[in-house]
């Protein structure tokens, strides 16, 4: 018990002056709302959790108080005090015994102020009423952690059985099971398929498989459903990790069941579009599109999770395999991530966009050596530093949702034949016109930017958009980043901000403009 | 630039010993296999990623080196080296500039070493071969802040419109809209809808609800979407919390719901039986059980996830309307609690359980005042102190999850009528002649608790706990505990360890000796 209360001591006394500037930093560059949010969480930002509680939420208001609990007067243990100072209220925390860096009893008091006005004939009477109520309980506090790498692997050598990478990825293997789980994407396994097993087979692993149909309609929970069954039936341990290879379809579906099997089981994702390479490789969400039995609408990603993989591992070679249009839609996230972050990358989209559209990646003497690879670096590195701090969404003003508010609806148009890409660029060049029409640029960048965008083959506009759909889409955001539409747009090529003001009459006068442009897909 | 170089050579001064020792000691508590993964996962357990990388993880191997990188040598960078005894390979870390507390871009060498012994006649030859192999990628390092308040709410107050804790707990009035979403257990409906109602009407919010039958046999997906389809109809905005009301069944039906709407929403828990007041409402876990459509079995909890509630309000006085044999399934856990954590708790439990079972927890002159308070609290400390620093299971030895190992499969028998209390106590009671027969606790020990079990109306023994359902439990606790049966027996009343090595024939003697008890049940 002495250990116990010495150790506390020892902690308590870390007040926020000890905190490295930079978490303070980070804490004060929140929104109110969010700080607001996390203070009522009394959330902890460090695994140290009686230190948070004591320095990094209410810092200037801690002291620590010997308790004169008479029932436990034996015991001299160190308590926590935090003031509300709006309130004037209090929550004194006591940790327990046996996790005093995680658990705390406290008592809260509440004090509540109502003032009455009460006249009585020209007698103006204030009644001030202060009512202070008392609480109890235990505060649990827990910081995870999480950590995961973004692998690039040689190009073209990720399934030769030379290169251990993918075997390392999915476990060690000097462990008693040699066998390995992997979920597949149709398409992959018709182009891949024995490629794949032929790896395994050379590894002296037996590999079992399940293949799901990665086309946009079956990001269904049927398809997460179809996972869970193949891994009850092939009894995947709690800390086994599985293999997810496909398009970005396949890894939202694969990245759900993988968090809800067990309550979380690792899982490797191994992305094989460009699409892929760029979006549903490097962050942690997950999730399905969801139909409503009650209003019968079906709502684009609507069900899903946060929840990160244990390893991405990218080859690039994999592109090379796909189609033309596929091409074009992974071009449609990669030239979304220039208009708000990067006029270099911008400027290399518009030079050899197309080259690298029309030969798929592969080397071509119109475009420089070097230029593929930097293309997609440059992608992930600014995907990871927009999502890396923000990772679980406490932020929701977000630039990477540029191309993402008009998108959704015109996706989930019933029989829409447009790939999701293609529908952040359609609502991208949208987003473009709504910009100039606030006079954030000028025409000639709007120009520019329709250039590079028919350059890579994708389409500017859609017979779906129209005003109920637009306005539509409006009234979905601000349901979804709640309460405001945190709409971004672009004050110039690489840069942007949110707005939470778009009108009806301004997404008209957008679709007006429209118009004048000349689309040609 | 300038500013960002500064603020990691900042960091990355601080060095393992400036880490409180509570942290470092943290850490080599945890087991070689868990510390192996985390290794290996290279995960950050604090905000500041780059000193946890520095730090934490490696922390006798790093040095902090200016790069030598020629193509950027204009920027005096700092990087990180991590350093591998084993391998002797190393990473080395340069944060990214917009992101360079989360964002890393690596080189990783790896060093494989390989000895061939060749025999030519009577020589042998040792050909020692080192393979460098090299990559480069991306690290995301983040720490996911949690903490939530398990608050006790006056006896009988919780409905009572005086009381603004059910209100305050579901977000501020303040916001623009009154409206709160509720998901309510049927049982509860019939008895407290009205009352619910009145509450929310009393403070001029709309309510809306969603009934949802609370029996283990319910606890499945099909509930989870009928929440999900309620949700998508009543347009629960991102950060809008909804209300859980009932017993565990429910809550942990509603948590999975909450976790997976909209990619995650805020819940307010509020218990209503004995057994979810100690044991569902304090935790992060959800799940329901899987109908798998491949084996046709059913797995208990397979399917779910953890997730955190925003807060939890318990009344004790819900459970005043339990029927006897809820109240005795309550009991189930809280024994279990007793049973390896506290000798006081038992010891209460032996002088008024059948009293409190009987009087379903209202005052009664044979039970001292204070004495029901006593054990809830007790068993809900116990419970946080457990999983309060492990709340992600990352550690699989877990003494809560005695009681847990043969009864899932008793409670998944078809058209077994038998409870999760009641499982639990049959199970651990199991567990209690098994630690007996390794000699671990005496027989005036099991007698006693025998006698315990008895007069708190719980079964000690299943006619479906038999050799087979005993040995497939053994099975699936290696698969579900990773590789490992962690078995928890009691080495006294109050104490416990895990154990790996049961064999099928010292469950068969275990079975043989329950016979010898009179099971009354």
């Amino acid at each position: 018990m002495k250990k116990i209360s010495s150790e506390v001591a020892l902690s308590s006394k870390n007040t926020s002056e000890d905190l490295p500037m930079s978490v303070l930093e980070a804490w004060s560059s929140l929104p109110n709302e969010v700080r607001a949010a996390l203070v009522k969480k009394e959330v902890s930002v460090r695994m140290d959790a009686s230190q948070t509680i004591a320095s990094s939420l209410t810092k200037d208001s801690v002291h620590s108080a010997t308790s004169s609990n008479a029932s436990s007067n034996e015991i001299e243990e160190k308590q926590l005090i935090e003031e509300c100072p709006e309130s004037g209220g209090k929550v004194v925390l006591t940790p327990l015994e046996r996790a005093p860096k995680n658990v705390f009893a406290f008592e809260k008091t509440h004090v509540e102020e109502e003032v009455k006005v009460t006249k009585n004939g020209n007698k103006l009477t204030t009644t001030t009423t202060k009512t202070v109520s008392t609480g109890r309980g235990w505060r649990n506090v827990f910081s995870l952690p999480i950590s995961y790498d973004v692998n690039v692997v040689p190009h073209g050598t990720l399934l030769d059985p030379a290169n251990p990478q993918l075997l390392h990825a999915t476990g060690p293997t000097s462990e008693e099971y040699k066998r390995r789980f992997a979920v597949i994407d149709n398409a992959v396994e018709e182009l891949y398929g024995d490629k794949i097993r032929a790896y395994f087979v050379a590894k002296g692993i037996e590999l079992t498989t399940v293949t799901i149909n990665g086309g946009e309609a079956e990001k269904r929970p049927d398809a997460v459903d179809k996972i869970l069954d193949e891994l009850c039936a092939y009894k995947l341990r709690r800390r086994e990790p599985f293999l997810a290879i496909g398009g970005g379809v396949l890894l939202d579906i694969a990245g759900m069941a993988a968090c809800l099997y067990r309550r979380g089981v690792p899982f490797v994702r191994v992305p094989t579009t460009l699409l892929s390479i760029v979006d549903a490789s490097v962050g942690v969400k997950n999730g399905v599109d969801y139909c409503c039995d009650l209003t019968n609408d079906t709502y684009k990603n609507r069900v899903g999770s946060f929840y990160a993989p244990s390893s991405c591992l990218l080859d690039n070679s994999f592109i090379a395999t796909q189609d033309a249009r596929n091409v074009s839609n992974g071009f449609g996230e990669i030239l979304k991530l220039a208009l708000v972050r990067s006029e270099d990358l911008f400027e290399l989209l518009e030079s050899h966009g197309a080259a690298l559209v029309e030969k798929r990646f592969a080397a071509t003497p119109s475009v420089p050596a070097g230029v593929s690879e930097r293309i997609i670096d440059l992608s992930i590195q600014i995907m990871l530093e927009e999502l890396g701090p923000n990772l679980w969404e406490y932020q929701l003003d977000r630039c990477v949702d540029y191309g993402h508010t008009f998108s959704k609806l015109l996706e989930m148009v019933p029989g829409a034949d447009i790939m999701h890409g293609e529908a952040v660029n359609v609502d991208g060049f949208f987003c473009v016109v709504l910009s100039f029409l606030r006079g954030f640029i000028d025409m000639e960048i709007v120009n520019r930017i329709f250039k590079c965008m028919q350059s890579l083959n994708l389409p500017t506009d859609s017979l779906d958009l129209k005003s109920e759909l637009a306005w539509q889409s409006c009234c979905d955001a601000v349901e979804h980043r709640h309460g405001e539409q945190r709409i971004p747009l672009i004050t110039g090529i690489g840069e942007s901000i949110c707005v939470n003001d778009i009108t009806r009459d301004e997404l008209d006068r957008a679709l007006e403009m429209m118009k004048e442009f000349k689309h040609v897909y």
